[in-house]
């Protein structure tokens, strides 16, 4: 097992938002642009969010990547998913060998992917192509006990807070996180309960596809597991920790390495956000450098939106994970960029204003 | 002026529906695809849709092309827009040396761009990029005389129809149509109230920025237009000549042409889905080649798309016309095209399928 390599107290400290001044200097330039005011609506929202993550450097290259995190559930002994558990391997061998949506994605969208086993419950070891950082093979049942031991925590952490490390020292500066892991909807549904305050129905999905007796399953396996650990309120490291997972915890410390190194992050489905709710609930800056690709059709992921208040950039109905939505988006945030800097301005083209 | 080379009658009867086979056969093979049986949502239907359309040879290259198309509008002497008329021909001078917003798309989705003149109020002969059509300089007054004459819109229509057929001819299999003329999303309100029945008030925004007294001006302005030419009902033709606009008709006819060419449209916002209305009104075949790039700010675009049944990719509050949410949208057809053609299947990647 991986021990923790880092003070999360000193990680969260140095975690801060970006200069305000920079916002006001980047809706001044959209301002001169040729184009009626404000009528690139949430796009111009993208353009100057990314323009002040950047520190105004935007001529820098944009190298796009996305890291996979894989992990196995306990929670699943419980009958929560459609798929059974061997799923999330299989998975893992289609994303090395490139046929799962997220490859076709980012080789499109000219995103290099990173498959991470934070606890996939098989030997993977022989697997060149992947990064290996399993902590346990799963999760434990979160039914019986806590996902997690603190150990287990502090290392799923630490993996990704060092894959943040790693990333940024590449110049990876647009970074999506996504998961595949067979029972996750579940912990999600949890941790957005009990994060939230949302009933646990409201926050309860399909997942990938339940009929509606494993619907019921689910929603009890839900309520049964937040009155087990979060009878009284919970902070958000042991709600991570008694209702998450290995990947999900390997995200939030991968988004909050990256909001440390003050670089962009395009957040995925339910998932993720649970994740970044975390980090969020953790660290509250960490929201300057959160972008959301899309939001999914699970309900869960409409309340923790709503939760850290961003707008998705998709509304497409989808609900696969792999960060998918979010490499899906990425072509709308380099749009962005690029109008911010390559459109004419009213003055160097000769175009009249608006009348005052 | 242009004189009409194509017969009406001929091209309508000519415009069918692609085969539904064909959209059993594209969900079937997504349905094998390694994710959850309708995990990509909306992103599934694009893919059957243009799977469809290309009548199921998805390995064609896809070559885009953007046609903008120019002109003004006498209503602008009612005082409805923001912004001077003369910024119709300042704007086509910036897309023909790249500064706008659609170029800058364009060059980062490479979409050719094409700009044509149907009615622009200025002398552009010596342009040698543009494509030159003028009908007349700017459309009638609609609310002293139909905007066209019977001659100018058949004149306005054939041009749209002749650009269908040259990019036909040149394998163009995406593209997108979108629009500059200062005054026209008056002319579009009149129409959408006219075409839909929806209350006038209801479809008439802010268009290019308005302030309140001068919205006011254009509400009573579309309302005294509805009374002079649509007091009763009118038919698709006539709703066009009395209350569209050079650009508009030719727009329509564009449209008209691909579909007879079984050729993928994208739309863009209110104006060019006027236009896509009247051309579904003439031909309801029509909409199985279209894709609504995005929803737009302004009102009576979400009552067009309501009308016309068609749910737009993107949704982003922006308000620019030019073809920019049309073009901004081709990525995510790419991708669903891509998905189709390259995700390995259950079978081939030996992923186990759900519980019955």
């Amino acid at each position: 097992m991986n021990t923790a390599l880092f003070n999360l107290e000193e990680v969260l400290g140095s975690i801060t938002a970006p200069a305000q001044e920079l916002v006001t200097q980047a809706r001044k330039h959209l301002d001169t642009l040729t184009k009626p005011l404000g009528s690139l609506g949430r796009l111009e929202d993208l353009a100057a969010q990314w323009f002040t993550i950047r520190q105004g450097n935007v001529t820098n290259t944009v190298n796009k990547s996305v890291y996979v995190f894989a992990a196995d559930h306990g929670i699943t002994a419980e009958g929560v998913s459609a798929y059974p558990s061997q799923v999330t391997q299989q998975m893992v061998l289609n994303f090395l060998s490139g046929g799962a949506c997220i490859n076709v994605l980012a080789r499109l969208n000219n995103v290099e992917v990173n498959v991470v086993d934070v606890g996939v419950d098989a030997d993977l070891s022989s697997h060149a192509g992947l990064l290996q950082r399993k902590v346990r093979r799963g999760s434990r049942n979160m039914l019986r006990e806590p996902a997690m031991s603190e150990e287990e925590l502090a290392a799923a952490l630490s993996a990704g807070l060092a894959l943040a490390e790693s990333a940024c020292a590449k110049e990876e500066n647009l970074i999506a996180v996504g998961e595949m892991g067979i029972g996750n909807t579940t912990a999600a549904s949890v941790m957005t309960a009990a994060l939230t305050g949302a009933p646990p129905a409201l926050v309860t999905g399909r997942g990938t596809g339940l009929d509606s007796e494993a619907y019921a399953r689910k929603c009890r396996t839900v309520e049964a597991v937040l009155g087990r650990h979060f009878a009284k309120p919970a902070g958000p490291l042991e709600i991570l920790r008694c209702g998450g997972g290995l990947e999900i915890a390997a995200m939030t410390g991968m988004i909050l390495g990256l909001a440390r190194h003050r670089t962009a992050i395009v957040i995925d489905g339910f998932i993720s956000t649970a994740a970044a709710a975390v980090a969020y609930a953790l660290a509250p800056a960490v929201r300057s450098y959160l972008f959301a690709g899309h939001r999914s059709q699970e309900p869960g992921h409409r309340a923790l939106l709503a939760h850290l208040d961003i707008e998705p950039i998709l509304d497409l109905d989808m609900r696969l994970g792999e960060g998918s939505g979010a490499v899906l988006a990425m072509p709308v945030l380099d749009a962005a960029m690029r109008i911010y800097q390559e459109m004419a301005t009213f003055a160097s083209a000769g175009v009249s204003g608006a009348s005052a």
